[in-house]
Parts: C-alpha cells; structure tokens; sequence
C-alpha cells in the first residue's frame, strides 16, 4: 500500500502527464486536420484481434451471449471503413490483453492499455507509412516545443526525428542480427525505422507474389522496442479463411465479419495502431513502463488500485 | 445481419461522425487551455463506481485477482487529484455497464459507452458549473460553426446555449412534476438546465446543515435529458463509511481507497462527467442514442459485430 501511494505521489509524474497531454493534444489536431474521423471504441463484440500470442482469457456474459474485451479495434475499424464517404478514421481505445504473469519484467506490457488506431481507406503501405512519419514529425514537434521544461527537468535530451526513416526488412535484419534483432536494431539505431514483413495475423495483407507481408513495425531507437505495428490489410473471403486455418484461428466467433468479407463488403485499407504508453515512455525516457502510468496494470502483479 | 449492416452503411452516419469528431477535438483543445492535463482510462480495478442501480456483474479473474470493469473513473479521478501539483483533470473512458435488458427501450441506454470525465481540485460546485458552461459553450459554438452543413443536413436546428443556465433543485421539480420530473422538466425548458440535490452514490458530498446533497444534473432540453452529472465530493473517511453502509455498499472491494480516505489524504474536488453519445445525440437531434453509435450496443440486444 505504501508503494502504490508513492507511486500515485512520485514527482516526476506531473512532468509524464504533461508530455501526456501534449502528445494526445497534438494528434487530435494532426487527426482533425487530415479531414479523418474519430470513431468512439467498442470494448465488447463478438469477436476481437486474435493476437499473434497466447493470453488470458478476457471474455464474460451478458444476457446469454459471449462478448470478447476488446484486444484491438482493427476488424471495427475495417468494418467501419466499409463505408464509402469516409477516407479515414481513428480510435483512442483501450486495448485489454492479460499478458501471461511472465511478461511483466520486459519493461514494456501493460494488461491493459491505450492505443491510438488509425486506418486509411485505398492506401498503400506506403501512404500510411508517410502519413504516421508526418504524425510523428508533428507530435514529437509539439512535444519538444510545448513541454521543454518537462523534458528538461525528466533528464530527456530528444533528438528531433527527421523522416522519412530508415526502411529494414525483417528477414535481412533477423539473419544479420539473429531472433532478437528488433531489441539489437533499436539499440543501433539513433532515430525511429521501419521493419517490414512479419508473419502475423490473419488480417495482414500476403503479397501473392513473393509470400511475404505486407505489414510493418515502426522501432524507437535507444533500445525502446516498438512503436506501432500495422499493414495493408487483407480482403478477400478465400484468403482470409485460408489463412485463419493456416494459423489455427477458430472462425466461429467471426461468423458476422466473415459473412461481410463473404459478400465482398471489405475495402483496401492499411493502417496500424500505436501504443500511447510506449510513446509516452519514449518521449520521456523512462526504461519501465510502469513509470508512465497514473495506474499501472503490469502482468502478474496484484492491482490495489 | 442485413439489419446490421444497412446500420453501418446508413446515410447519416457521415454527418453524425462528423459532428462527434467536432465536439471532440473542441474539448480537447477547451481542456488543453484550462492547464488540465488527461490521464489515461483504466478498465480494470479491485473497485469502480458502485451506481445507483443494478446492473449485471461485470468482473473477471486475472491471475488468481478479481477484478471490475470500469462503470465510471470517478474514484480513480479522486485519487489522481491526490496530487499536489495537479489542479485538475480529464479522461475519456468507455464505461461499461450492464444494464438490464429492459431499459433498452429508453433511447437514452447502452451496455458500454463514452464518457467524458472532468475533477477539478478545490472547487465548489459552483466553479465546476461555472467551468462546465464555458466548456459547453465553447464546444456547441465549435460544432455550430464547423458543421453547419452536417446539422442542416441531419434537419437539426440548435439554439445556441446561453449560460448561466437556469438551476433547480431537485425536491422542488419532482413536487411540482412528480416522479418523471426529470423528462417533464427536459421537454418544458428551451436551453440546458441544472438540478441540484440527488440521493446518490456515496462519493457525493452530503450537505451536513441542511442533510441534502452538493450535487448536480445538467439537462437537456427537448426531452433528451441528462447530459452530465457531477458533485462535490466527500473526503472525510467516517462520512464515506457511514454513507457506504446506509447504501448497503459492500466496503471489502474498496479496501486501498478507504485506506487512503482513513490516511486523510483525499481532496476536496468536485467534477462530473458526460456521456459522449448522448452529447452526439442531442447535438444532432437524434431520437435514439443507437443512431449516433457506429456499432451500438443497447442493453438486452445480441450483438453481432
């Protein structure tokens, strides 16, 4: 108890939420300004993101019927794209994953927290790519100017990011750097990259012609790990179930989404989500993710508050 | 199915979204300006706001720990303001609440939706008001402005709000209009109204001279009815407890909050908050707040995406 009431009253906290505000400050003007929508999240649906790894279950009843918490929003935000007079949309969500217990020392997982999910209608991966490094540009801008004086009293000396980033492919950095090479590259590299192709789930675009995938990480550098993973998402009913087989995902909980890709409702979109708390702790270096969070939910430890 | 998606397609939507994108970015930008900063929702917490009603149970077991879903941030706000160095703040949060199926017919209900949460330290209810009129007015005269053509086109002509609004108190309306004072007095008024002096949760601040309490409703009018309620609230941990056991509040979940009020260290603040899609409906004039939803979840329907 007297941990979590320290926590609550550290000093350093009003500098974090400072930079906090800036941060979501900064992209709902950036957001507005691209003539994008902001949708409100949904925590309760029939079905969510599978994820590419195992968690807790997180599912409850309601009046008969199994609704899954929200582990992303990224089938409601293709749903939502199914529209044709919106280009693109966002969503401030909390996403709730109960990360396994053993997950709590990496520094960086939280069983819950809030991501920012944007997605653009008949984008390439490279359109939304240079649509988050202009995002990017604008808020770590914002922050810089708006919060000097909290960066300065936090010890964060921040080198402004000068896009467009450098572009790796994660198969030539995983054999020149072996299994951790996201960590080895962040730890490299002195502004934020991109990483492309990833086997992931099955809503992530394969390219027919070479196997790969159409999707992308963006890294901090300084050894922060990942900002933001997204793609080119996949539409065609043949491929998705192909591909959901492929990975073992159980179909039925998407009996409704299927049936919307069944009758080729969905559209070309690409777009990525990115965690706030992890751009919070970069922007202010902090090394654990706790250190951001008025309340932090870290795997395998006890909640008080 | 085809109900759903002819919903998700529905014409309006684009100019509904488009108004909830404006109100929005105009309490962000209100909020930035008043040296507020945002903190992050939490969804999962030992404790959460009791309600005044029943709703079903909505907890769930992570790691041997039960835990609530979020109802509403209200103690969670109090405890941020714990702080010295912070005078307020704000937090867009779902709030989920399952409510009974029954009240899916009131227009005005949904099983989780978005809420808008401000507590401003050392503030009587009258600052928090005060605050709350200039917050409203700046955001309808940015929706007024920046949506003309969506309002037009939805066929919903506003009368911009002119504050101070007028102040009821609540023993005197239901006299007058009996039990429904609430929907009779929204449907007689012509701008957005307060009441003052509810029985409610035990977090509100009971009056000691006169035994009523410091709290407030703001109204719509055209019989679209809440849009905010809010109080003053109580930090003294023999009032809370006593409070707690006259609402048969069952105190074991709220262990580390009563521990913090029995320390003394909670603070008087008073703050409110407001339903996001009832904003959208009202702005937007929209009878059922299902309209104003992307995928609404009303209490006692399946849902299918």
């Amino acid at each position: 108890m007297k941990a979590t009431i320290e926590h609550l009253k550290r000093p350093e906290m009003k500098d974090i939420l400072s930079v906090q505000s800036a941060v979501l400050k900064s992209i709902h003007d950036f957001m507005w300004g691209s003539g994008t929508v902001q949708v409100m999240p949904v925590m309760l649906s029939p079905f969510t993101d599978p994820l590419a790894h195992p968690v807790h279950d997180s599912s409850l009843e309601y009046e008969g019927q199994r609704l899954e918490l929200t582990k992303s929003m990224i089938l409601h935000k293709q749903l939502s794209l199914m529209r044709d007079d919106l280009k693109g949309i966002y969503i401030v969500s909390p996403n709730i994953r109960l990360e396994l217990g053993e997950t709590g020392s990496s520094g960086r997982h939280l069983i819950e927290f809030s991501q920012v999910d944007i997605e653009l209608k008949d984008a390439s991966h490279k359109d939304f790519m240079g649509f988050m490094e202009r995002l990017y540009s604008h808020m770590e801008g914002f922050v810089l100017s708006s919060c000097a004086d909290s960066l300065e009293r936090l010890g964060r000396e921040l080198k402004p990011a000068k896009p467009p980033f450098r572009l790796y492919h994660r198969p030539e950095l995983e054999e020149r750097l072996g299994k951790d090479w996201e960590h080895e590259a962040s730890l490299r590299e002195s502004q934020p990259f991109w990483v492309m192709d990833h086997y992931r789930e099955f809503y992530d675009r394969e390219d027919p012609k070479t196997g790969g995938h159409v999707n992308y990480d963006l890294v901090y550098p300084g050894g922060f790990g990942e900002a933001l993973s997204g793609a080119e998402r996949e539409t065609d009913y043949g491929v998705i179930t192909r591909k959901m087989k492929e990975r073992k995902t159980d179909p039925s909980p998407y009996r409704a989404y299927l049936e919307i890709a069944r009758k080729g409702m969905l559209r070309p979109t690409a777009g990525g989500g990115f965690g706030l708390e992890r751009i919070v702790r970069y922007l202010t270096g902090r090394r654990s993710i706790r250190d951001v969070c008025m309340f932090p939910r870290v795997p395998g430890e006890k909640v008080l508050v």
